[in-house]
């Protein structure tokens, strides 16, 4: 891709109406757009993050069966009413809205009573169960102040899965199945060693749901770690009767700073109860299902990300998420070494951001910082007349001096 | 894919209260489900439609230097105020919401308005122009009714790209380039010789628009048909005026019914001089941004091709769009050889979906009709004993008897 297609600029301050840190990176990184409060617009490079977090979500819940569709955001009162969560007093976040006919709608929050509602049309025998269903949605919620950029919106995107299952039993199996998946995604998304499951309070179901936490500066949860363990607990409840549970005590436990960045719940027969979901089961017995929710924020993780891992300078991304492997600069008069080396970078699947405006040199090294691309290669007609491509790592910073017959090898050995 | 981890059924009958076709067979064929008139939820299958047709759009769009991005749903007053939009006497389809502030949000019915004003952060010369975006994004229009399923919703998918020009002649190339480009999209998407290039009203910055009209019996427009041409005329500009413009007679034209698939769009400098996005000129004069619209809807589109292509048996999709490419049902005990030959079609790039249900031969036929994938694959022990595989086409009910050596070379060489 070409920077002179791409019509975004960087701009060196953020808006002055937006606080959080990520936000104002990103945008002043030209990666997103703020509409409002809590409300992004994603432009091209943005959308591409997004993406590839999207990505990595989708094959692992794939990974364990789930199978991807897509509910609506306009919503119906009826599966609400018959839940309780209509009412403001039970759910205070709805935004709502008028069909021409005068009738009220909702915008979808989260999606756990038309999801119950329409499986009643699939769902007869146990021979129906278990599955796995999840969708990338965007969820609307009218938060009275929206202050955290991409981490806490408005206007969201959420990967939502729901499980449903026969018994507690069926249930607790593919429970476990999906808090390891969680674990692979956080790992490829950059995450991995610093995230921890993290025991928080549970439900009618279930006494503790499972939270996932990013270790963070940026954090507002307190997190108790138990580094030999690989686990944590929420402070909400980090009392002596979990610390009992666990077999574990308060010397062991390190408090910690932390980003929820996923959460998996059991939900029981609560929603099946109310909205009628149930299976005739072996015995001919009418059987309400055994539900469970799990969720992910690909853009609360993206605003994380931005904002955990940046420097002085500006963003830096993990290599997976990053929206281009290289930025390349050209210095002189080397535009067609610059298009022979991308077409072999990109016929090796490394994906290339081409500086090739007509900027000066120093311009386009800040705007590879402020991007945060991983790597910055440099071809200048001095390095080119000895051989050589200056190949720079974003995150330290390092810079070395790479042959040219081997600088293809040399990156994707770095990106793979 | 296997049938039993799809958790839809099919059914016999479409809700009563649906009188759209296409809605009628995508429902029963467990591919949406209606939420209420106008707004549906797309299930596995018919998402995997779905992103089928918004991926061909995409990879047509990249085709000519679109850069992909997205806009938020929630909309603040300003720019459609600006541009006069707000009002409902001049834009009637408005869904309407509140912050918790008070303070009231669209929800967007389309998104010129916000674009625009996001461009004046990027454009300033004529060094920064032109340039192509486009988003996949969700439209919201508050329509009095609401009857014709997928091809008229309340919420639905709408891929809008628009140009950002320095004049009426770059602003026409590129015109030009996208109308080339649609008619490769409605090839790919198998309305490829039933899709005419329709002159349509314009508005202040040019005489025509242009619209994509497929011949259908299922259409609400009429276009008068010039074959020898490949071009047509929407009946809403068919004069005297209009023929000789383009130097034809009455007599040339057939008069047909249509459905509009696409159109594209003179925007001129409306919307960018409502706004303020100008940019400086290679004289250093002020000028405005020259733009252009150009809009397909992909769940629209999926509506057309399920009802233009149906026969009384069920959908019938074309190899492009379909959810998977072969349908796969087992008679009798050959459980294994079907794992082997999913396994080697898969390799081969071949989508299937195996009916691995403990139903009757028969039921799993009707399915397969019903969902209308384009080839349906039979293995059962009586052939297998004669080293052979039964293959037979949707669209024209043919079956041939294929060796089980050949099976996987004939099947790609259908699908490729």
């Amino acid at each position: 891709m070409k920077r002179s297609q791409l019509y975004i600029k960087t701009r060196k301050d953020a808006p002055g109406d937006e606080q959080a840190k990520n936000a104002q990176l990103l945008i002043r990184a030209g990666f997103i757009h703020k509409e409002m409060a809590g409300v992004y617009t994603y432009l091209p490079l943005g959308l591409r993050t997004l993406n590839k977090i999207v990505q990595i979500i989708r094959e692992e819940m794939n990974a364990i069966g789930g199978q991807e569709m897509q509910l609506s955001t306009l919503q119906q009162q009826d599966s609400w009413v018959a839940s309780g969560r209509w009412s403001d007093d039970v759910m205070d976040v709805w935004f709502r809205t008028q069909l021409a006919n005068g009738s009220t709608l909702g915008l979808a929050p989260t999606h756990e009573e038309p999801l119950t509602a329409i499986m009643k049309n699939f769902v007869s025998s146990y021979h129906d169960l278990p599955f796995y269903t999840y969708q990338f949605q965007t969820k609307f919620r009218n938060e009275l102040r929206s202050k955290s950029g991409l981490m806490r919106g408005r206007e969201f995107l959420m990967k939502d899965l729901y499980s449903f299952s026969k018994n507690k039993e069926e249930h607790d199996e593919f429970y476990e199945q999906c808090a390891d998946a969680y674990m692979k995604v956080f790992d490829r998304l950059g995450l991995g060693g610093i995230t921890y499951r993290t025991f928080a309070s549970g439900g009618s179901f279930s006494k503790y749901s499972d939270e996932f936490q990013t270790l963070s500066p940026v954090g507002e949860d307190t997190i108790y770690v138990h580094e030999g363990k690989g686990i944590a607990i929420n402070q909400e409840v980090y009392n002596d009767e979990v610390l009992a549970d666990l077999g574990i005590t308060k010397e062991e436990l390190v408090e910690k700073t932390a980003v929820e960045v996923g959460n998996i719940f059991t939900l029981g027969t609560k929603y099946s109860d109310a909205l009628g979901l149930e299976y005739t089961d072996e015995k001919g017995e009418k059987t309400s299902v055994f539900m469970g929710s799990y969720g992910i924020g690909p853009s609360r993780v993206m605003g994380l990300i931005a904002e955990h891992f940046a420097d002085e300078k500006g963003l830096v991304w993990p290599l997976n998420v990053s929206p281009y492997h290289i930025y390349l600069v050209t210095i002189g008069d080397v535009a067609d070494r610059a298009e022979q080396l991308i077409a072999d970078l990109e016929a090796a699947g490394v994906e290339v951001l081409y500086d090739d405006r007509d900027e000066r040199p120093g311009a386009k090294f800040a705007d590879a910082e402020l991007m945060g691309i991983p790597y910055r290669v440099v071809l200048s007609e001095r390095t080119l007349a000895e051989e050589q491509v200056e190949l720079t790592e974003r995150r330290s910073g390092n810079t070395e001096m790479v042959s040219q017959s081997s600088i293809v090898s040399n990156i994707t050995s770095k990106i793979s």
